[in-house]
């Protein structure tokens, strides 16, 4: 008998067909004997409902009632859930966020958890209950609604299975699982078996898709065991946990595309203390998100000068175009040039901290297919580089096949 | 500078539109001073469209599953009210039911009001807030989430009404008033500027759709003066209040008119000590609700018998039928025999109580118009007869007349 977490998106629980779908599911691990915590989210469509009504009356509608509506979506399917459980004959109790003790801070649309005091949902599962929790919401100490923000009922699912200490969680989605790099692009990806939080989290970070970073995050802290699977299928998904020593043996985990950034150069800054720290605040009062930054050694003995790139999220890009036009002779640099016809490969795997020459393979291996990189960055456990838009897919094929497919150490 | 309860229903606030002239309406009040609390009904559609899921999953959905499910309803609108007051800059905080302090028992679907703990609602007006309230709505001792049944929303704004001490509660619909009869069927009929709760209670049962009795006697209970008012116009409505010497001036406040009962009368009933109540234990075993009851002197020394009758709602007659069918030889009455062709004319005053010949002008004035009457029921303020159905129409224009357009003393 195990204690599982279950989480169920909005694409899930899309409609009555696919909610019994989840009910049936939920019946086999009931079946077999395990307690089971159930996290939903709102059904697919409801909350873009919810968000257009809202705008009927204001552009900008106000936090704190933005979540006391927002959180109707979710209330309506554990209401549905537990009933579909009910029509099995299965005990189930539904629990708002604020009634599974989801304690939060204030910052309506974006709070945080703060911590869980899970004792309702141990009664009821002692009690002999599937418990179906409210994603995505809790309360404040003083009582009001909140929400948790993008990928807010994942961060409730971990955050629950954290509290009541579970055996593993389970996040049910419409893929997989997690593949070595994205299969529409690449045939070959396959999925994975494992992967560590740090991996997952690089991931993440790089726009694959399947989970936000905040969840890995606090899975990470708190040591939450968890899969990435389909609620479309029976087959196993992807365990995220703490990295082995084993996981070191490979590598490279796997392989990232991101077509949405833009290269931004600024060319002849200036080189002296509190430019940089300058620019970048800049960008950042202006809300604007930067990636990848790269400066190289100055130019010059007597004033001296160095060009700075870095990019931004292509969205952005007339934004920080602007930006900097207004800004030429207070900062000082001679031109601004830009590029969106760009994108960032990436690879990443615990394994490259032990393999100085992982970087070396991946330029080696663009070499080969005629590639020229504009940009490099790494961390302990990735390799980013910016290279033309047009030969991206093929850059990312050439680096999957060297990396994943062939499985080299690449040493 | 007052304290006043609005109470907004499903019509009121059935689309956007509608809620942002219900905004406008509370402006007005609170431009001149006016500490508001608002209770609000689910979107009109709403609570159906739910219902029409839970019944995908359920035919008979499981209660507290229903509550959690519908009290989204509520949910939906006190946050989109609260919205289109802040889109007219004025403060506004919406509350749960259960956020406001509305504690119920534990009868999900039709809970009770046990008591309300109104400090949140005070500490919010006090910091300038219009205040709204999801209506029909409250939750456990333990937290779990309830709904009031039919009329519930009424039931809210004169209960919280009750608690805040309110001086005036407002309940908003999509008719102007209440009205001396149903100015469908009589031109003539006239809004009243004001009705006791008795009589208004007395309305209530005979099938006066304003509000259900429930709510009435609550306000009753607590001397909630309250005022039913339409949404769409700017007229004054009924105050409903405990009577007043003055009241008694006027001997008939209205008469209605009730097509909906069925007669059924069993002849030669054994007149002997316990038959009586054996019959309507019977009809209350088998969940049908007997309106009124008439039974004359007994004929026979040997074995004395009676003629009962009763009235049953028309759609339980088959069922009322089958049931006796099934018992004439265990109750030994003669025969049964039921008419459906019959309505229930009816006439309300506090002010009868003083004069003994209400009675014999409504005979004279049903005989006068050459109507027959078949059964006669009478309350301390109320008289009902029952009469054919073809002239029942006839009958309420005549009653009208005579009472309430001529406004004779009827004595």
């Amino acid at each position: 008998m195990a204690l599982i977490v279950q989480k169920y998106g909005g694409s899930s629980v899309g409609d009555i067909e696919r909610i019994k779908n989840v009910a049936n599911r939920i019946r086999e691990y009931h079946d077999r004997g395990d307690q089971i915590v159930v996290v939903v989210s709102a059904m697919r469509g409801v909350t873009d409902h919810l968000i257009g009504l809202a705008n009927q009356l204001m552009p900008i509608p106000t936090e704190r009632e933005m979540d006391v509506l927002l959180s109707t979506g979710e209330q309506t399917t554990i209401a549905l859930t537990a009933m579909a459980l009910h029509s099995l004959n299965l005990p189930a109790v539904s629990l708002t966020g604020a009634q599974a003790g989801i304690q939060t801070d204030g910052v309506h649309t974006k709070a945080k958890i703060q911590n869980i005091t899970p004792t309702q949902i141990h009664d009821l599962l002692d009690a002999g209950n599937v418990v179906i929790v409210a994603g995505f919401q809790g309360r404040t100490p003083d009582g009001n609604i909140t929400t948790l923000g993008r990928g807010g009922s994942d961060l409730s699912a971990i955050a629950i299975a954290a509290a009541v200490k579970a055996d593993l969680c389970q996040i049910y989605t419409d893929v997989d699982g997690v593949y070595t790099t994205d299969p529409r692009v690449v045939p070959n990806a396959r999925k994975l078996e494992e992967i560590a939080y740090d991996e997952m989290l690089e991931l993440a970070s790089l726009g694959a898709k399947v989970m936000q970073s905040r969840s890995v995050e606090y899975a990470k802290k708190f040591g939450v065991v968890f899969e990435v699977r389909s609620s479309l299928n029976a087959n196993p998904g992807t365990i995220v946990k703490e990295e082995t020593t084993a996981m070191e043996g490979v590598v490279v985990r796997g392989a990232s595309l991101d077509k949405n950034q833009a290269k931004v150069t600024l060319v002849k800054v200036p080189d002296h203390p509190g430019v940089a720290a300058r620019i970048f605040r800049f960008l950042a009062d202006a809300a604007l998100n930067i990636d990848m930054i790269v400066q190289n050694i100055s130019h010059g003995s007597d004033s001296p000068s160095t060009d700075l790139s870095f990019t931004v999220e292509k969205v952005d890009l007339a934004k920080a175009r602007k930006l900097f036009d207004g800004l030429k002779s207070e900062i000082g640099f001679q031109e601004l040039v830009t590029d969106e016809d760009v994108a960032k490969l990436s690879i990443v795997g615990v394994g490259m901290r032990g393999h100085s020459g992982v970087a070396a393979r991946m330029f080696e291996t663009l070499a080969e297919a005629g590639i020229n990189i504009e940009m490099i960055s790494t961390s302990e456990i990735k390799i980013s580089v910016i290279i033309a838009l047009d030969v991206a897919e093929k850059g990312l094929a050439a680096v999957h096949k060297a990396f994943v497919e062939e499985n080299t150490t690449g040493a």
